[in-house]
């Protein structure tokens, strides 16, 4: 086998590498090397390529062979290109030397500059640059550099010795230092070094050049590194590549500066040029934000031929990128070089109305418009913000439950909530966790903020989908109900007070902090219709409640996946005709509780279905365990036993029997329509009921039935009878005829390992993920807080199942589920419902694994339309590997 | 197509049908054929197929097309063969009308004799009998059945015709009733079928056949037969035959008599004929126990050429059947009719012996005994139980939770148990539920009795490991441990009162039962033997100590499959240590408690592993949730407290910290030891320093640890890499090098169904069957009694799963687990842990999904081999299809 080539030159006259080599020149090369093919002026260099770094590190932190050899054959050809010498004492050559790896990793990685100076070579660069000031701040500067970046040394100790010449010299800013202090300083640096590494600062340019590779190398495992790679699912497998260029110098006087630019505006997506430029500067000094940068069409007054070199690149390189990017440059001496070409980060907004906008200009076709939005991204439209340019007084920081703004004064319980938001008031809720009762309170707030639970906890999964900001898990947060107020550190804040949250980064604000209303721009609806339009996947919404369904409506709801009938439950004077059911003793008794709520269930069942009138409705029947309904408080029990007639003591003792010890795999779901049939047939009715009666004025109507918690086909052909008869009964009562279906929630791994038997009995399929992940891992999602996080952060997960579909395990037994229904049922429609179908992996994975429709609180609906979208667009590549990058780059 | 032939006549001459129809014909009617085609003489007949009941069901409960034709054939031939006629003035056929299903369901369906007796007939029967008193008892007895059975009429009407009868003649016993009365009699019964049904009795005997054929079909559907059927999961789509046959008379006088024989002593097995005969009696008079019957024996002082015949005819028919048989006869006039010949139930004992017994006089094979022996009976040979001969005063009645019998005064605390244990007292611990705390006085009492929790409770389990008798769920009882007692209606019972428990029966008894000790025969170590070559399962057991593994030793087991390091925790002081460890807040601090516990452990596992020298013993590492070991009482929290230098509050908030929604779904198994590694640490060391102090001792030790609920891949090499790094040191420490492996516990769907990538790093798997079964059924074992028991009895789940393995999906999910597993490791030992190990169906399915060895509790490891075995005979025939019949007869 030949050997590997480490090295790949680049120059204005052309290179050896392009854009398509990222994998091995990393970001930055391969886009050096293909500006350079394209005859770009970009100072000449080479690139060591990424597997060399990943040699390195296997052959314990040596050079592979053949690695100096290349490296010293392309330096010749660096200095013939650049005609200068490596440490010439007349005209020396002198480099920066940068990583750069397959991701792009902003800030990760350290930069040398000016390599190649020692006390030779200044005299050449004073003599080539004929500035003594330029030269020896430039050498101090590398010596600083060098020893923080290659050698490890505090970088404070040559600031500290900067600021004693200042002192002594009575300087403020670095730019007025003396040209004396400067030679002192490169003198006191040297000292510096020596005394803290025991040896000499490196004089011989080769050494100053091979630690600073090996230092870029070890930087792919520094601290900020291996976050950034964690935080991003980046495989440390990678390795970065080692960029050596020749430097060139924008700090060369009135003619020369430096620039940062962006094709088109980041923020809003114009196309318009857009970047900052200093006069006589380098580039740290334009992102360091001392001196305020110029517009960059403020080059062409003073340099109006590199200003025009520049307009003509820019567009160059976005045509042959077909796409907006993010530039660098220098201009030395009136000549500009290009330093940098990458694809540029984005807003929301931006990256919709660029890829509608491209699509217009004709550089890209409408399914790659598609595929540059990041569906995720969309989140950022879709709430109230807070206003960036505002000043915020952060009290706390908790976790960003649900995305959106909040504003509204403390309340601590739920029905303050209710009462206050009946006067109009804005509230939010504050409290240690939240619980199903709560749900009357969270929906009359402006946003929820919790002392304890994760991002799928109660509060997260609810505020998440009632679209409402959500702060969870603030730990800091001392609630005291007694006292009405919170306390965080020495702060208190009482009931009634003003607070702010920002549910999309977590943060608990004092005050009323200033909101922005999110709009939905024309592009944002073009890029959506075309979306509609490729995908295959249809896309429903979990929605309990008439508003929900029409919000869901309005953001492109194909019908409801999922309709919590429980939901209803906690609405109002429901709740004690509930706990009446529940803690009935005789089947009468029950029976009585459940003609109070059939009228209720039916009119929440007519808004409904009249909001999503032509549109399947799916409803789940009861699902949760009786005891969540219990009365809470002694006032409640009170209140229920003189309703019941019977003492508070044996009521509790009643409630004490539903005790569970694992309420999750207990007494719920279907197991209580077989056992309470009554339930279940009431439900039903209230449903039929309300279906002949709009049928009857015309209104069309598609309701299904789901049965929830399957786990044996028996369960569901009993279930299936019941619902029957009833439904016949209701129509023979009614003189209408109705369609309708019954279907199964598959949430139990033996539901999926006998899909075959199942569904037999079923009309359609419903994948329940969240339960189905728990039960497939065996974990509880509200007791795995004090171990997931763990998990996730030192990798035994690969990400949070919760959030993302484990499709090697979880994903394996739903394809299981659906090979064997269809292999008795070959149209069997197939859904899921849960947090997954509002994740753009997931509904990847749905798509893939041939579901019919995904369903997803509203919110979260545009998401999920462009996931299904890109999804199709991208299918053609077939059933991914299972391990997805998180954030993964647009393509 | 040929129309079904739905009658089958038999008679001494030879029979249509044979033994081998007993699915068509019924086990009575295929072995009176039998008996028939041996030449035997029995009363001629017919038999009405099993079809013709379902066939008769199908059609509204008429009689299909083609059977009265041939019933009234069959009727002509039987006439002919017994040279009598149906209804005849002189010389009058009578029959008797049996049901007769496939499986033998004794007294569930009602049987007619005497029929075709009417006003004319009668005298034919006086006529032909000689003997008046006879033939009008014998009508009188026909009317009375005919009007219960066939009619429907209250029994006690005629029971209360008779005894006015009986005072009015000052006559005591029915056999003194005068001539007269019975004439009479039967005048009064006409009128009562009468004035009940508006009709006059039957006199025509065709209609009285076809009244009484329709009866037994309907007695297919009586509650007594759907109960038994639901008992003994017989199908209701079996139907039963009818068997119409000629009447002999046993009570013709002196020279007529009848018997009920088995070929072998039933209870024993002995070799010897043994029966009872009553003489001019029929065949009820000897099962109502009226009149003392004599010994079989007996029969030939007075009719010895009968007694000559029924030696050879029992003898003859063993060797035919090749079995112990259950024999009915009459002898009518001197003459032997033989009526009944079926398998004879047997005791576990007999059972043993006979099957031995027969392979000795070449009657059977080896194999043939292996299976005639059911392996859930030898639990009644491994236990103490309760001496049927004595009275007992039952209290009340619970769960037969863990069977055998214990004596014992009563105590309501662990504690209590454990301090008067060790004063030689007898206790039995009562508890409303036991907890892992328990333990200790589980183990020193006679027995366990709880309020509540089902046969997969806590107790139950525990004490079935223990074999230790439990009667759980006693719901009646009422406790009050204030007061030290309980009670059961108006019985108070205090602590140290005796009671008795009968395990196997559930019975609580007041004071003091007689005890019979349990002793395994020379017969039952031949058959164990004969098992022990046959099988190729291994079986393992679940213990914890070396006392459990010495007992399980004793019963043959090959090794401890599952040894839960846990049930160590509770002993003695360690549970001090142990919550020091849970609640200790730093690493330092759990490290303290950790070095206590190191030389408790490793002493347990030198006990251990000593017991079962030259055997594998698998080691779980900790698996419960941590809050399990949370002290419980406020002086176990002062005596922490004060250990850990805390105040008691800071303790409780911190032990509060630890609640669990869902424990089962929690922070257990080895997720602790992802978190705490320490505490995994602790127990490798302890593990691997007892291996290299007893190899130094030149110690046969084979450990295998194994990682509990491992989820992912990721987690068990993690555990892994941490296990070998401890051994490691240990070994390099000791200066010994052992073998030893590392396995997984695959007990959660993600386990099993991402085995081929768990396989990689695990050198054994063992299927926790209890937690995989609540995780793929999304069930939790201790929350299923309020709807389990509902679910099996109406046939939702065909058996409890936690019982008996669900084949069908968690059997599915282990099929793939397995298969997955040896796809990439074809040799990897795979076994089972759980109660599943010991339960024979379970046993046949791990037999046939190619476990390597089952693992169950002491006292079910013959039966475990029992079932090996048998499964290994009887795989030729393939998997079975899933469902299989409980209690199933012995083939």
């Amino acid at each position: 086998m030949a050997r590997k080539k480490r090295v790949y030159f680049f120059g204005p006259k052309g290179a050896e590498g392009n854009a398509g080599m990222k994998n091995l020149l990393g970001g930055k090369g391969a886009n050096l090397a293909e500006m350079c093919n394209l005859k770009i002026n970009v100072p000449a260099g080479f690139t060591i390529t990424t597997q060399t770094c990943v040699d390195y590190f296997q052959s314990s932190s040596r050079w592979p062979t053949g690695l100096e050899n290349e490296i010293s054959k392309n330096m010749s050809r660096l200095e013939k290109e650049m005609g200068k010498k490596f440490g010439d004492p007349v005209n020396p050559l002198l480099l920066s030397v940068r990583s750069g790896a397959r991701a792009s990793m902003p800030g990760m990685m350290d930069t040398i500059l000016n390599l190649g100076l020692n006390d030779i070579s200044i005299k050449g660069l004073i003599e080539k640059s004929g500035n003594e000031w330029f030269a020896w701040d430039s050498y101090r500067r590398f010596i600083a550099m060098f020893a923080d970046v290659v050698l490890g040394l505090d970088r404070r100790l040559f600031e500290n010795a900067i600021t004693d010449v200042k002192k002594r010299t009575s300087v403020v800013a670095d730019t007025d230092l003396e040209l004396a202090s400067l030679v002192d300083l490169v003198e006191i640096f040297k000292k510096i070094v020596k005394s803290n590494t025991g040896k000499p600062f490196p004089q011989k340019p080769e050494k100053q050049l091979e630690l600073s590779i090996n230092a870029v190398f070890s930087s792919w495992y520094n601290k900020r590194a291996t976050q950034y790679r964690k935080m991003y699912g980046i495989p440390e497998s990678w390795g970065t590549a080692v960029n050596v260029q020749a430097m060139v110098f924008g700090n060369m006087g009135k003619d020369s500066g430096t620039g940062v630019a962006f094709t088109r505006d980041p923020a809003t997506g114009e196309p318009r040029f857009f970047g900052e430029f200093l006069f006589n500067a380098q580039g740290e000094d334009v992102v360091a934000g001392i001196r305020t940068p110029l517009s960059i069409d403020q080059i062409g007054g003073k340099l109006p031929d590199a200003k025009k070199d520049l307009d003509r690149i820019y567009k160059k390189l976005e045509k042959h990128y077909r796409d907006m990017l993010d530039i660098e440059f220098t201009i030395e001496n009136k000549k500009l070089y290009m330093l940098q070409a990458r694809v540029g980060k984005r807003t929301a907004e931006a990256a919709i109305r660029i890829a509608v906008d491209m699509v217009k200009e004709k550089l890209i076709t409408k399914n790659e418009a598609i595929n540059r939005v990041y569906p995720e991204q969309l989140d950022q439209l879709l709430h109230d913000t807070i206003d960036p340019k505002g000043d915020v007084d952060v009290l706390t920081q908790g976790l960003p439950a649900s995305p959106g703004a909040g504003v509204g004064k403390v309340v601590f319980t739920a029905e303050e909530a209710i009462e206050k938001a009946a006067n109009g008031e804005k509230l939010i809720l504050v409290r240690q966790e939240t619980s199903p009762e709560d749900i009357g309170g969270m929906n009359a707030a402006q946003g929820i903020l919790t002392a304890t639970g994760g991002m799928t906890s109660h509060a997260a999964v609810v505020a998440r989908g009632m679209g409402k900001c959500c702060v969870a898990g603030a730990e800091q947060i001392k609630i005291s109900d007694k006292n009405s107020l919170f306390i965080v550190g020495s702060t208190a804040v009482h009931s009634g007070d003003w607070i702010t949250l920002d549910g999309s980064t977590g943060r608990v604000i004092l005050g009323k902090a200033q909101l922005v209303k999110p709009k939905l721009s024309r592009h944002f609806n073009i890029l959506m219709g075309w979306a509609d339009k490729t995908r295959k996947l249809k896309v429903r919404t979990n929605a309990d409640t008439p508003q929900d369904a029409k919000i869901a409506r309005e953001f492109g709801a194909e019908g409801i996946g999922l309709c919590r009938t429980e939901h209803m439950f906690f609405e109002g004077d429901r709740i004690v005709a509930v706990r009446e059911m529940i803690l009935a003793e005789t089947a009468k008794q029950r029976q009585k509780a459940l003609d109070k709520l059939l009228p209720m269930q039916k009119k929440d069942f007519i808004g409904i279905f009249k909001a999503m009138e032509g549109l399947p409705v799916t409803i789940r029947l009861l699902d949760p365990p009786l005891h969540e309904f219990l009365p809470k408080t002694e006032v409640d029990y009170a209140i229920l036993a003189k309703d019941l007639g019977v003492s508070v003591v044996d009521l509790k003792e009643r409630a004490s029997k539903l005790h569970e010890f694992n309420p999750m795999l207990g007494h719920r779901g279907c197991r209580l329509g077989m056992t309470f049939p009554e339930i279940y047939n009431m439900q039903t009715r209230a449903i039929m009921e309300a279906v002949c009666e709009l049928v009857k004025k015309k209104v069309d109507v598609r309701p299904e039935i789901m049965i929830p918690l399957v786990s044996h086909a028996e369960e569901l052909s009993k279930a299936r009878r019941n619902v029957i008869a009833v439904a016949d009964a209701v129509m023979k009562r009614t003189g209408v005829k109705v369609k309708y279906s019954i279907g199964a929630m598959i949430e139990l791994p033996r539901a999926a390992i006998t899909a075959d038997r199942i569904a037999l009995e079923a009309d359609f399929f419903s994948f329940g993920t969240n339960d189905l992940t728990q039960t497939t891992f065996g974990l509880s999602r509200d007791d795995a807080g004090r171990f997931l996080p763990h998990y996730v952060e030192s990798g035994i997960f690969p990400s949070d199942p919760f959030v993302t579909i484990d499709r090697e395990g979880v994903g394996e037994i739903i394809r299981i589920g659906i090979h064997k229904g269809r292999s008795v049922k070959p149209g069997l429609k197939i859904g899921i419902c849960g947090e997954h179908g509002g994740e753009p992996g997931s509904v990847e994975f749905c798509y893939q694994s041939g579901f019919d429709y995904v369903s997803c609180s509203p919110y979260r609906i545009p998401i999920a339309r462009l996931a299904a979208a890109q999804a199709t667009i991208n299918g053609a590549s077939g059933p991914t590997s299972g391990k997805s990058v998180k954030n993964k780059t647009r393509k």
